[in-house]
């Protein structure tokens, strides 16, 4: 195989009440990587980004897709192959819907895919985390973990990067809104205060016991009960314009649950069918059309594969 | 019906990860209570105490066990009936097994049933934790909740007190000591400080989320690597004599989890086979015999029942 073309999912990270453990992964919007070995370099090399205005960066050192992916080759002692990305970024960078963890689990599954897959998706993890850490530092894979595996992921941030998929409730709908402003990951995880009031973290717990609960019980009015951030999302919202408004309306909505997607800005809210999941998406987006705030939105199920070969 | 036995359980609140939130019911050790209809008096009072070295309230409005039979009466609007209690203490006073919860969910329970039952047993739970607040003063229901219902209860310490009973993983054991020396609920929650770090949270929550999935999964590997209380245990180990060697020994032979039941000092640890359970409550056990300091063992599944008539 001299070329593979692979997709990544993008995902929604925290889920209101899991934050830095639990991830989602969507159907769509998702990054497309082509790799293709060449003998013009050993080591990888990103021939093009498209369509991201300049924004990441082309040396293969700091663009979370090629640090994942040479971190494998180089677990597999392939220092003298060349690899060659073309990476197309079909995400908003800087949304909160996981575009550098997308780019990084693409990145490493694409050289070991090139390489006749010698590790399974699960062992690739830890090379797409330290893609993944390129971009923004911190040690996370509640975005990278849902986006190589697919599924509703629950995650371990440790050495060994333990992880469980849980459960994926039947009718499980995602509406899903970014407006085109930016929050860097870096600075929206800077604001959060490093303490949690013991009674806040009481009520959380619970929501979070719950949340798991509903999962395996598919039980939307307890996931309803329970999808309530006490904690990080009270300390974010503000980095949102209309984000009380829009989950205002979600909920009214009949939305089961609406909070910041991942750092944010994107929002997104859960519902148990398409034609809920339609209106709530139409709500959200009418709040920012009407305060002139340009906006891409979308519904989605969760992706229950995550990373997967488009061609070869 | 004139008189009747009833009989409530002890329970191990906190399990470890879920503060406040989380408890289960042994099958033993429990509280007894009977009670009686009389002309004496209208309302509650009590008879005679049993087993409590006089350390309990005799007052009607101080014991947590009428505190919670009047709140029954009273919402029931029954001011001119009379009854009595005797109170037959089965269990250690103060030993964080549940105690006072366990003589509330007893007196709510036998006034009920005296009166036929007009409640059902969820009902009956804002009455006992009533009475159990009398004890302590703060509102928590995590071991009224399963002294009550039975089983592993997940509940919210609002108004609705809402709950839901978890999956209990078959072969489940509990191993439990309790040392005879003395602590206040109202004392240990005092030391436990008002903020949680950030970086405790994510990992405490990463343990409640796999530890629910456990139960749901009856995955004791997981159960293992999430039973581990980073919060709570830390702060008030120091009460506990020899808390770390019991601890250690419990993991040694082969607990799956091993914290402070409740506000302590007791300590429980889970287990999956009886064989299992009987070599880890010895083994705790003998640590405090070496050092000379009193102590009650047993061994135990989760009572699935809760409060229950013992006879009429």
């Amino acid at each position: 195989m001299a070329e593979i073309r692979v997709f990544a999912p993008a995902t929604i990270a925290n889920i209101a009440i899991g934050f830095d453990i639990l991830g989602l992964a969507l159907e769509q919007p998702g990054d497309e990587i082509i790799a293709r070995k060449t003998d013009k370099q050993s080591g990888l090399t990103i021939r093009k980004i498209y369509n991201d205005n300049n924004r990441l960066p082309i040396d293969p050192l700091k663009n979370t897709a090629t640090v994942a992916g040479q971190a494998v080759l180089d677990a597999l002692g392939e220092s003298s192959m060349g690899i060659e990305f073309e990476i197309h970024k079909k995400m908003p960078i800087g949304s909160g819907i996981g575009s550098s963890a997308a780019s990084a689990a693409a990145g490493a599954f694409a050289v070991n895919e090139l390489l006749g897959s010698p590790f399974s998706k699960k062992e690739l993890l830890p090379f797409a985390v330290k893609g993944e850490q390129s971009a923004d530092g911190a040690f996370h894979a509640d975005n990278v973990a849902p986006s190589l595996l697919g599924g509703i992921v629950l995650v371990k941030n440790d050495e060994k990067l333990f992880h469980i998929q849980l459960p994926i409730p039947e009718n499980l709908y995602v509406s899903l809104i970014c407006p085109s402003i930016e929050i860097l990951t870096k600075n929206a995880r800077e604001i959060i205060r490093p303490n949690v009031p013991l009674n806040k973290f009481i009520k959380q717990s619970f929501n979070l016991a719950g949340f798991i609960s509903s999962l395996f019980l598919s039980d939307y009015e307890l996931m309803k009960k329970c999808l309530v951030d006490h904690i990080i999302e009270p300390q974010r919202a503000y980095l949102i314009p209309h984000f009380k408004d829009i989950q205002e309306t979600a909920l009214k909505n009949n939305a089961i649950g609406c909070s910041i997607s991942g750092a944010g800005p994107s929002i997104f809210a859960i519902s148990n069918s398409k034609k809920n999941a339609e209106t709530i998406t139409d709500s959200m987006s009418k709040i920012l059309s009407d305060a002139k705030i340009p906006s891409i939105s979308l519904i989605s199920k969760v992706n229950k594969e995550g990373v997967l070969k488009l061609s070869s």
